[in-house]
């Protein structure tokens, strides 16, 4: 397996030529690409469209790009480019066996690799996963069904990856959905009950839920110790890698694992580190100083108001602002924080870090290229 | 003359209890008390009033705290505490002389400071001058006529400062006023024409028209050379340490310089730098590290999106963002940046930086005490 | 007693030269007043500073304005002015006995009066009453407790007006508290639970408790029937002429009744109808037409987003905006459909329905002047 | 000719299921839709990406329900459904040779069908025509140029209506561009003067031209008269049925013309009134009582904050609020009070009504049914 990452701004929601151009430049190749990563220009909360009229633009552009088709393309659009955060997208990008064989034999094909990696004992290379569950019924939710379905999906991508060991995961992006008042209105007339009756609320509690799944694949949370009670509740309990995304446009989740794995080759890795809070630089600079030389691809990483509402011990109004939510707010900051330390704007900073990180903190992942 | 700045939090932009609970335990003498600038929770746009809220409670507070009244005290609210940004009261004192006496004393004494101080040759330190100019009309907002007014002040704010020498200006703060929809109908019924019949917009024409004055006053911009229709539109003209704030809650501009001064003593000095854009944290690290040991007191700076749409090379949306005005989006991110760099959210962010610092930066100052 | 209800613009939270003019022009007496309240141009929701802006500058005024203080006026700010809904204050005024004597001299002294009303026969006129509850604690909020304080001090606001039959009170209004991110931080503290985390939502179960509370007073739920789940859940259970507002100016809830009473005289009187949905400007139409002839001198109402997310068997976006809050869209169109009806935009139209009126709709009063 | 009226709900700006339905049940033929109207859940604003969204999602239904594709239909976007407005598409139709014929024919057509018109006496029924002006550069929104070609398309479309006197031409709904900060950029970077570096602003100069252009169609303004530096400021002149909604997803003008013609026929007719102010409720009510009996399909009207800050001689907020834009205060306003006049809530109301109507007015149409 050989995996790479590129990055390709985007002028509006629905701009491919950028894609265009780049795919026509050989920079990436349709027919090889797994995932999307976008950040939109939305509000990045419930009402933003712009997540579903980029996966539509794209849906059409690698129709279009692919002969065949290209069904199997995980789409996972961020809304919310506060502050200097660029619009773009990030395009991941597989080739080699575990992309196409079934899994079956790609289980055989991975050990095969693996035992072929040990014996060559190059460094290891970045390793791309990527898994779907069912779709939710609305009363799930925010709910340890929802947990469990995360986590086996988690488990499946980290197998797909062909990483062996779960110290070699070191981003675990999923897109999950949220509720909408329409759903909230037919669930009423179907007599559940409901996480919350709070559209924007229900967002947390479905990040919250998709976080403690991959923490309980990655060993991070001990899933028989978790109780319902918990999500959204006991911040102690998180995953240093999780970083979820919810969204209307979607109603299952969909799991893309990034990691490092001796059976994929090439010159792209990945590592990664936790923000303590929402200006914990460091973190970051942390990663870049341990690759001196080493070109820094994409930045993937979580903003959160800390709920206590106090940074460093001053008051923070993130969460008293009803003008503008919090996550719009968090992300501002952690996205010019990392902006100043990586050198550029153009990287992935989602919001809503429940249960990712830390309270107030959150995952930060760099993705690096070898010179 | 002894100049003293302290930072006091603030749980509402009513809430005194902070000022109370310092001014009792001798942190500083209200009687003393020149400038307090204020960062306030509002939108920090034309219906903030949480700085007129603060102003109305700050006036009172000091009018039961000093005998007699606080009569001379400038209030400079910015509003906008987005992101991590902590609201706050900077409380500026001033001891000595130079704020007692009359301005021909003054100059004497000034003169006399000045010799005593090359005799001395001790280091110089903080002082503090404050100006205010006559009520403007709403048809001179934005044009010459506040330019001259403003350029008047500030060199008067410089002289009552007791600084000899421009270079040792570092920060020249400055309150000015806005147009409401009010004013806009008044000035129509009167068949005036206005610099503009925005009420947001009228803020950034009024920030341009101060900075320009500060800058014609400091020599950075002359201003025989300096043609009306300038304002708001030729960025390669600006100050490197004026900052401005404009406000609906009065009528004249408010000046404060802050600079150094042989004639001043104690312990505290101010530098300053220029963030050449939005995520330039180097400029503050940079002051840092020009002064080793000692204590960082106060951070003061400006925000700005950049008018291109363009930072780093990437695309910025910020001007394009109906939901959320520019100057939120630019508060919040310089906010975190120097929040990290510092490690401080409390710090004095001030957002629309028209002609303060070059296009889409803006200066940067730092108060230290020495240890 | 003998109850006025006048009007005054307000050119900002703080303005107070309306109100300066028509007390020295006599349309009211600062002694007599009982109770303001007022439409301030903030969001209304929980970073509204308008409300304890515009409360600090009343306080002032009335201050200034009766000799030896004017203690016992309650200030009941709702902020929110969106659309057409122009800020403002609604002075109350009562003379005569009820308001000066001690409550158990009040109770002989109505007792008589409406012994003399029986026998002078003339009609109703309108009566304020006013009360307030001790203060809470965050914990309280949303809560039964919160109900059964409220439902005592509407009983005693009853008396106070000297209302002796509960069909004859027209209208309820209730400020209320609400939980801001510091108050939550200490109940995590004290370790106990509240009603909610989310600052926002905590509005929503104040205000829904409070009309609980008067529907409890007034005999429209049964109170031995109600159980603490109920509260922001089931809105079968509503009064109809609740009418409450929460901020964070204040601990407690502050009570004011207006009805009609034999034992009070004078041109004014009040009447109410209820909204069944947020465009029902039906409501009001009827109200008018059962008074012709007569001048319409305020109206109260209260605008809600129906929480179905329906309207007319249309969906309506308002709880699905994370732009702006629904109470906001609710009260820009509640204003706009009774500053038609009533040929006035300069009306008190509240947010947040909740238990007030219908689900979706609330309760609107006229209040008329005989001519 | 025959044209028809449907009006569609919709879930998101994407749904089609209820346009699929529709055509399924027969309610309309795609291959004789020559427009759709629709109201998006956007902003309404410079960011608003429902638009585009909802034009994509159209653009691929018609491709797919009309036989070799569907390439002349005017989609019309209006963002912004705030209050009780609901999302929808109108679906416009029209049948018979005027959509047909060409240019010459369809002139010859009209003058026999005006004929046989006049020997049949019928009643009018409803005509509707379209056109498209040519892309527009960035320096020629907001100005004469704009203006003229919009003139051209309004004229050409009117015949295209075959209308043969102005008096039957009852709205004129015009789609028109608005300046990014790209393009703004990109203007610098040619060294043309834009009419406004202020992207939100340039939607107000683009509407303004776009109904000057058919004021001057229709020989409401006399276009010899009318000087540049009128646009966006001079309100006397103004179109009395012009509705024009500016976007970012087009570079022309798209010009759709509703009225009435002896050479059309059917059941459908349209009449409009003029609103006074944004609460005039009444020129609605006066539509409906001209036509009792009749049903009422759909109202198209314009909402506009009175740019006095004056409505009905009280103060309103809209103009000076930075938190929500003035065009979605006013929106929410005008479709609250048509909502209770037509007793709907799905209507068509579009922001921003420069030049459309009298200042803080706008134009009312409303599409009847006969039975």
């Amino acid at each position: 397996m050989k995996c790479s990452v590129i990055k390709i701004p985007a002028g509006a929601p629905h701009d491919m030529s950028g894609l265009k151009a780049s795919a026509e430049e050989g920079l990436f190749r349709p027919e090889e690409v797994v995932a999307v990563l976008g950040k939109t220009e939305g509000n990045g909360c419930v009402n933003d469209f712009t997540r579903g009229y980029a996966v539509m633009a794209l849906k059409d552009f690698f129709a279009g790009a692919v002969k065949g088709g290209a069904a199997d393309i995980s789409y996972v659009m961020s809304g919310g480019t506060e502050g200097v955060l660029s619009p773009h997208f990030t395009v991941i990008s597989r080739s080699g066996q575990a992309g196409l064989a079934s899994e079956r034999e790609r289980d055989q094909d991975q050990s095969q690799d693996q035992e072929q990696g040990l014996i060559t004992g190059g460094p290891k290379s970045l390793a791309i996963g990527v898994a779907r569950t069912r779709d939710f019924l609305p009363e799930e939710l925010g709910r340890l069904s929802q947990v469990d379905a995360v986590a086996e999906a988690v488990a499946r991508a980290v197998r797909d990856a062909g990483i062996t060991s779960l110290q070699d995961v070191h981003f675990v992006q999923i897109k999950c959905p949220l509720l909408t008042a329409e759903q909230i209105y037919d669930a009423h007339s179907r007599q559940v009950s409901l996480v919350t009756e709070d559209t924007y609320k229900s967002m947390g509690y479905s990040r919250g839920a998709s976080a403690l799944g991959a923490a309980a694949a990655l060993g991070e949370v001990e899933r028989s110790a978790l109780r319902e009670e918990e999500i959204g509740v006991n911040w102690d309990k998180f995953s240093r890698v999780a970083s979820t995304s919810a969204g209307s446009e979607l109603a299952c989740c969909e799991v893309i694992v990034f990691g490092n794995s001796q059976s994929a080759e090439g010159q792209y890795h990945i590592d990664h580190a936790v923000m303590q809070d929402a200006i914990d630089g460091a973190a970051l600079q942390g990663l870049l100083d341990r690759y001196p030389g080493e070109e820094l691809v994409q930045v993937l990483a979580k903003a959160e108001a800390d709920p206590d509402g106090v940074i460093r011990g001053r008051r923070h109004i993130m969460l008293d602002d009803s003008d503008i939510n919090h996550t719009r707010h968090a992300r501002a900051v952690v996205g010019g924080v990392l902006a100043y330390v990586g050198g550029d704007p153009m990287i992935y900073v989602s919001g809503g870090g429940e249960h990712q990180g830390p309270k107030g903190g959150g995952p930060v992942a760099a993705v690096f290229r070898r010179r």
